[in-house]
């Protein structure tokens, strides 16, 4: 990897690049949303070996190769059960799940060049480099030479989990919880003795889909870690207000919700009741649901401003799109496809609401970049309440960054945006993702002074927030 | 203030912008479309100090500084009245309006680093720099000095409106005025024996929003103004064309119309004439407004080819988002969000029956980026009568008028746009906007003759006929 | 024309562009989508004159013109009939049309200035340089001396377009040919003894707009084509199969499908063959017209899968927007206009019947550039069967084709698009536009090298994969 790797190649943005780039690497890594298991760090045992590391939990990894025609199965990916196959050879399928680790690494590797010119590349390339020490390129030659080095090195201290915490620096880490979630790994992690601090996001997001086959399950693990029956709506936002209180016990600061549309609204309470009934019985409606979930947020708000947790809101992907592959895989297989979103009107009675007040915090998040320019700048460049969260999921790249930024910074400033989100379930790619975010920033701010449009002052402090003091003030951190 | 800035740090595109930009510094400025009060002219009265200068008028200051907690009581702002505060404290509120000017000064050089990279700071440090020559950086420490020494500037003669309109060069200066207007200070300053350029824009926005509150109150002074009952829809339509005549005479060649939804269509006469009906006796429906407003276009269109004014079509606002900072302070507080527009299917009526006319002529704005090379472009690319507007409100920005070049001109060329709109009602804020203007077109024009794309001679004259020529051309000037 | 043109003038880029550039100038051009007329090559008569060769074919050129008020009547391109003008003087019209082909090539000389910064500025200038060996600007001055020499040259047997064929190292073109169309030009292609591989592509949009007035012109032309009276769904559907059968025996590896909108959906078969009845009755709505449309897309996909023909679909635009100059002078004279697209939903009953089938390859096409990293990329980046076609129409330039890499390639990579189209009608340009192509994408690799992101070696194998080998591969040639 090249140190100035990122950076544009014009000789004069490139110095500035790097020297502001270099004043952010000290800085620790505050990761306030993300989905690394809790687990990992509790138990801190060591990683199995490289495919289960950097494969089978990675979706970017695994989406790409399917899409090339690879099978799931011949890279590992267990069948849910007794889906049975449709036509046999069309669909990209196997007739057995490949088990061998090192043959789904070489295949892996023979298609590794199907990543060039994305982040996926560019944050493999860094764990391979920085973390394991592979100086060479990832191909099928090497494939399973790298695979037996990174293989030995998972088994010394030095790559237990809780060692690379300390040796990424990492400052906090937020993982993504459901609300019914006992939180036990979080629990052992503070009884532990050990001082990294991990904390846990309220994740309300199944209790509130209530059209899916799984609510009711929901609703009993919510029952159950709460003691009470929820009969009735008030029960159900007592219990979540109760979770809210447990999670915050437990270092939480924010919630998350995801939702296909950022509709919100306020319904009458004898309405509210009477869909909540509806769906406790079984009969409730699609209209019910948009009208519960865009109700819920309203009154999560409020809750938001009784407890201080901060709000997220991730809107605008469609969930599991591939049908086939969620009857035979499951979720998160790559099959979640962005939709078109529309929030100055849908967010309007929210933020009318609770927009002007500053006890509340409100980060949006897009996967329609049309909105960054359209919508959101604007209304995080008017709403107390309202920052904006980082470039996201598929925007989490060289390109998708710096449009966030080219779009966003003339109306809403850098100062209403929350710095960087890594959102990664895979723990070594964590340094990965901040180390690229904050090249791009450097890269980006570096534009800025060489065009004279801030000082080079100016930028050392911009390039500090974007790295690390925005993160921690969005997320009260 | 660098004199290269803006431009690319490339040194041959540099070198190549400041040529092209050098060409263009000595053009007069032609500012078809803005908000100045004409009163200023008028009257000519001195600039009272920079607080009522530079912060109280200026929307993108107060959007700012109030997105970051700051209440618009502690900015000068006063409520209209007897609004209550919601829960004090929480809203960005303060007890009492600060009426010490130099104490917000001060504020807004406290929060002047939230600026950094938007467009704000380009035109304020344009403004302190060149027309005040101040020559320290506007922060904490140096607020007051600043301050002072605008002020004393601002009691001589060499800052008075007139004398500035004149240093600025503005070969011509469009307002925006309603339809009732009756135009006083457009009047005194003709016949005041200055040879400035002042010309009104007939904009009747507020006589066509059958529903809102204040309609009957415009309705009657129209009536006022016009001298005659406007019982019918015909005398209304009579009424509105004597207007456009009143203000033809008084020097308008354009009129201007801001939308929602640029919805074009043509009722039957006794359909629009029941519209207009039900809204004198307060009965209209939110559907009557859509259509009354589709249908008025259509006849203000074919007025346009009447009288040759020149149509403005300003669509994609939602108006007042903020419920609460309009009750409380009123319109144009910064919460006026952008919306999706769809400009296809929505002007094709107004277009087949107009489009082809080249006695028309229909300039497109657009707070949608999305719809510049999908929609807009095309459109203007193949209807004689359509132009583009420049790149409008958020998008007056660096990276805002980079964009719309790179996405217009590919398929409409620059020749089917209007050059540039200063659009503000910051007077001493117009040849800083001129200024980073020109900039972005040089280096936009820079860049395209380095690569080859076009020639250097030609880059002047494209140069020359953005900064110049086609506001001109566009406007009929 | 400068051998460097639309590379990036920082010299570390620049030189990388040329060097991967250089490398993909050998590459014969692939062009597997575009409308070339077959007559052309099976004729294979002298080209008449420069007019009719560079003017009256290119809807670019015919758009540009007429949106700035000339005449098509003066462009030389006959009204259809009868049609009134409708106010003389007024539309861009002309008593007479122009006949005189130098006339209006001066015409068109005078004007040329207006395609600056346009891809048909680069095009033509190609061609008259690098094809005709003009070394002069065309301008007002220069016109008739250019016409005449290419004109002389038109008479040669070099320019005979067989020969031009050769010299453009053209490997296979693919035209567009309708259901209906007996093919006979390739069939005489095939048996002429001329060894080029030309190529048609079934196009069967005619034949499925059950509204459009001439639809049972258009099935008559299919039952008197297949020999067969088409009275049920499906005899429909099996006299497409059969046509489908008679293209892939002339050649054929692909199909085509201009849609507004990519809805698809299954219908049930009585209900599909309900609407195919009212349609030959006469009494089809716009309803049927549209679940209709939707359903025989599933259905010809699930033909695809059958006869291996690659489906391409392009979406999104509002033929024949301006009814007046549809009504005076027919289709396809610029006033075709793009409209927002939704692919996620619209496609999802395709996608989940075929989508996973690697069988089936689906080539998507936009005029929505929103739809390209929020849609398009995460699409193509899971299903095996998506690629995505190039940058269409609008977008076929310079920065259109840059934008289109920088939003896509990080999500779905390279590997999953297809390479260039040059989409044209104007056969002397498709040398044009390959090279502005490749020119486009050696720079943007380029790019990637020199900031670190990609290897060189990796660049080169990446340019001749999007200047050749991904076009082969996409469109199974």
């Amino acid at each position: 990897m090249h140190e100035d790797r990122v950076f544009d190649p014009e000789p004069s943005v490139r110095r500035l690049a790097r020297t502001i780039y270099e004043r952010t690497i000290a800085l620790p890594i505050v990761s306030p949303h993300g989905h690394v298991d809790p687990r990992l760090l509790a138990d801190d045992a060591p990683f199995p070996e490289p495919t289960t590391l950097f494969i089978l939990p990675d979706h970017y990894v695994l989406r790409m190769l399917y899409s090339q025609g690879l099978s799931f199965e011949s890279l590992g990916v267990e069948p849910k059960g007794s889906v049975p196959d449709r036509e046999a050879g069309l669909i990209p399928s196997a007739a057995t799940v490949e088990r061998d680790a090192r043959r789904i690494w070489q295949l892996f590797a023979d298609h590794y060049f199907l990543f060039r010119g994305t982040p996926t590349a560019a944050w493999l390339d860094y764990q391979f480099d920085e973390i394991f020490g592979i100086r060479q390129v990832l191909e099928s030659g090497s494939a399973l030479r790298i695979y037996d080095e990174i293989a030995e090195k998972l088994t010394t201290p030095e790559f237990r989990p809780r060692a690379l915490f300390d040796r990424f620096r990492i400052e906090v880490l937020a993982t993504t919880d459901a609300a019914s979630d006992p939180l036990e790994h979080h629990a052992r992690i503070r009884t532990s003795g050990w001082t990294g601090r991990v904390i846990p996001t309220f994740r309300p997001d199944a209790v509130l889909q209530i059209l899916a086959p799984a609510w009711e399950d929901e609703i009993a693990r919510l029952e159950t870690v709460g003691g009470r029956r929820l009969t009735t709506l008030g029960a159900f936002i007592d219990a979540l207000a109760a979770r809210r209180a447990h999670f915050k016990s437990l270092g939480a600061t924010a919630t998350d919700h995801g939702v296909e549309t950022p509709y919100t609204t306020s319904l009458p309470a004898d309405e509210a009741e009477a869909i909540f009934q509806r769906a406790r019985q079984g009969t409730a409606t699609p209209d019910d649901q948009r009208r519960f979930q865009g109700h819920m947020l309203m009154v999560m708000a409020g809750q938001s401003i009784e407890d201080g947790l901060v709000m997220q809101l991730h809107a605008g992907s469609l969930r599991n799109h591939n049908q086939f592959v969620f009857d035979r895989f499951g979720p998160d297989r790559g099959a979640d496809i962005p939709i078109a979103a529309e929030y100055t009107r849908n967010l309007r009675p929210l933020l009318n609401a609770f927009g002007n007040d500053i006890r509340f915090r409100l980060l949006l998040f897009t996967l329609d970049e049309s909105t960054y320019s359209r919508e959101l700048a604007p209304l995080a460049g008017h709403y107390p309440a309202v920052r904006l969260g980082p470039a996201w999921w598929f925007y989490d790249s060289i390109e998708g960054m710096t449009r966030y930024r080219d779009r966003i910074t003339e109306t809403a400033g850098i100062y209403n945006t929350s710095g960087f989100n890594d959102d990664t379930r895979a723990f070594c790619s964590i340094p990965a993702r901040h180390d690229l975010s904050r090249r791009v920033d450097a890269n980006w701010l570096a534009r800025l002074v060489a065009r004279h449009i801030v000082s080079l002052e100016s930028a050392h402090e911009m390039a500090r927030a974007l790295a690390y003091d925005l993160a921690k003030d969005a997320y009260r951190l």
